[in-house]
């Protein structure tokens, strides 16, 4: 078990065995995607299942739920149970935070990409038309319970999917981690537990990310977001996304000097290695791309922000970044 | 000026002149209704008018509110302006409380209902079909302006309807406060001041209302509420509903032993000379309204919880509440 600080109390994340949905306790919701209620036994509760997919992480959804809990006479002290994977995590997530002001869930992740990033820190959040995550909450979950064994059933690009976000841990906090990623059987529990025992540390000094500390997991995600956003959200998944995303902040990084020489190599060849893609066609768009990332969280008045990379396993935020260095970056991928 | 504590530091309540939308700095984007625009000068910011009315808070606006601030491009040090009632003040701090995770806001509250109550304490939030206030949370403000001079431009029904509010902190908590009420010219400033240091006494020891204390603000409110939704929050204002609500919940108290005896006939006298409704024909509709009541955010599996009060001046959460009490009480009103 891990426990996670936070400003409202510390809460447990469990490893549990191939049952997570097991002696949930009494007074629970629960809400999940029509694909996993047709892939898994769902215990006997109120259940709201939703339409897969990124277009359901939307205020209209966040109605849906919210009315359904006031149907099913949810009171403050009952518990939502999220299961799924980050549409599902952060939209029900985002349900708990504002229903009634505020009632506590607990997220049980089934995908890599929830396990190891989404389903820890409390950020809870659904898209705009404008931009994605930009209405949301800080809320942490109660309880977070991680059952590895769901990982053997998810399709290899859902794995590349996660990945991402793993090598995103070696490269901004943990260089070693690096090495459990090639061997040739991975430890998942091991991979999932650092990953977590990672971010949780972040989170614990900087839950509200107000000390530029939290924005540096933010790392590819500047300009993956807006490749995602320029996408529509489609055909291209947030791993991947973010994976051309840091190809093109490590190349961002060295033009400024930030970045020692040589990194982006070292990013390039992991994520090359994992099936990740490190370039897109998309890139060519500046202009569009540098509209959208104006509309990044942590820009400010249009002047951009990055996490970027010093050196392998180091990171920190840069504000004021000017935009011909971020064409001239695109421009290299 | 008084300071109200709330868990993300203190915040002013600053009683301003007649101009209190002066010298608000700079990246400001300022909310408010059709009604005040034509009313009132504003000042030259970035401004979103919104239809007045309750209908107005709810998800759909919310999300309007939402997107005008991402097109307008603001970002998290923006802060946002909530220049009006306690619909306008409600719906903007909650849109402050989920726009990127979280934005400042100021209340500019200009009807007495939200000068003496809603402007202060942190919740926000939007209605759902299925009842009043279901989503929201719980967001101090960076400050509250009020200016009493806007009293002096509200029609009788709406001074009456902030009245509502003021006598029940009368009720509950301040017996003396009445004397400055039954003056024939008002103090409106002193009157103010008192209710806000009231409420923000209240706030700064059970902010997030786990306490049982800041659930007691809420007396008249459960019945009171109930009434509301079911007129369909037309034709019976807010104040107007717990005006009602407050002799109800007076009565169920004195027959539930907890109120003293004859405190019912000193809240009926009170309200009647304000010029307040004391009972509705809505009454009868018993099983409609504890339909309702039993979908309130005190309830518990289906169990009735009241503030109600021990003599005049205190007041106590009562839980599980028999329903036929209630019922009693609602043909005796």
């Amino acid at each position: 078990m891990i426990r996670v600080e936070s400003s409202q109390g510390s809460y447990p994340v469990l490893f549990t065995g191939p049952q997570p949905l097991e002696g949930l306790g009494d007074d629970v919701l629960l809400v999940t995607d029509a694909h996993l209620a047709e892939l898994y036994a769902l215990p006997d509760v109120p259940t709201l299942v939703l339409p897969p997919g990124e277009q359901t992480k939307s205020l209209e959804y966040l109605g849906r739920i919210l009315s359904w809990l006031a149907t099913q006479r949810a009171s403050r002290k009952s518990r939502l149970i999220a299961f799924g994977g980050g549409v599902i995590g952060d939209l029900a997530g985002f349900a708990a935070a504002v229903y009634m002001r505020g009632i506590r869930y607990v997220q049980v992740p089934t995908s890599l990409l929830a396990q190891v990033d989404s389903s820890v820190g409390g950020k809870v959040a659904v898209d705009l038309p404008e931009g994605k995550n930009l209405a949301g909450a800080f809320h942490p979950p109660s309880e977070v319970r991680i059952a590895v064994s769901y990982l053997d059933t998810l399709p290899d690009r859902q794995i590349r999917n996660g990945m991402a976000e793993v090598w995103k841990y070696v490269f901004i906090l943990d260089p070693d981690l690096g090495d459990l990623l090639v061997e040739p059987e991975r430890d998942w529990e091991s991979i999932v537990r650092r990953c977590i025992t990672l971010k949780a540390g972040v989170v614990a000094e900087d839950e509200f990310e107000t000390k530029g500390l939290r924005a540096t997991l933010n790392y590819g995600h500047t300009v993956g977001h807006a490749l995602e956003a320029l996408m529509g959200y489609e055909g291209l998944l947030h791993g991947e996304a973010i994976s051309v995303g840091m190809v093109a902040e490590a190349l961002l990084g060295e033009r400024l000097g930030v970045t020692r020489a040589g990194t982006t190599e070292y990013v390039r060849e992991s994520l090359e290695r994992e099936g990740l893609p490190i370039t897109h066609p998309a890139l060519s768009r500046a202009d569009d791309l540098l509209d959208l990332m104006r509309r990044d969280k942590k820009a400010e008045g249009g002047r951009l922000a990055f996490s970027l990379l010093t050196a392998p396993g180091r990171c920190t935020l840069v504000e004021g970044v000017e935009e011909n260095e971020v064409r001239g970056a695109l421009r290299e991928v």
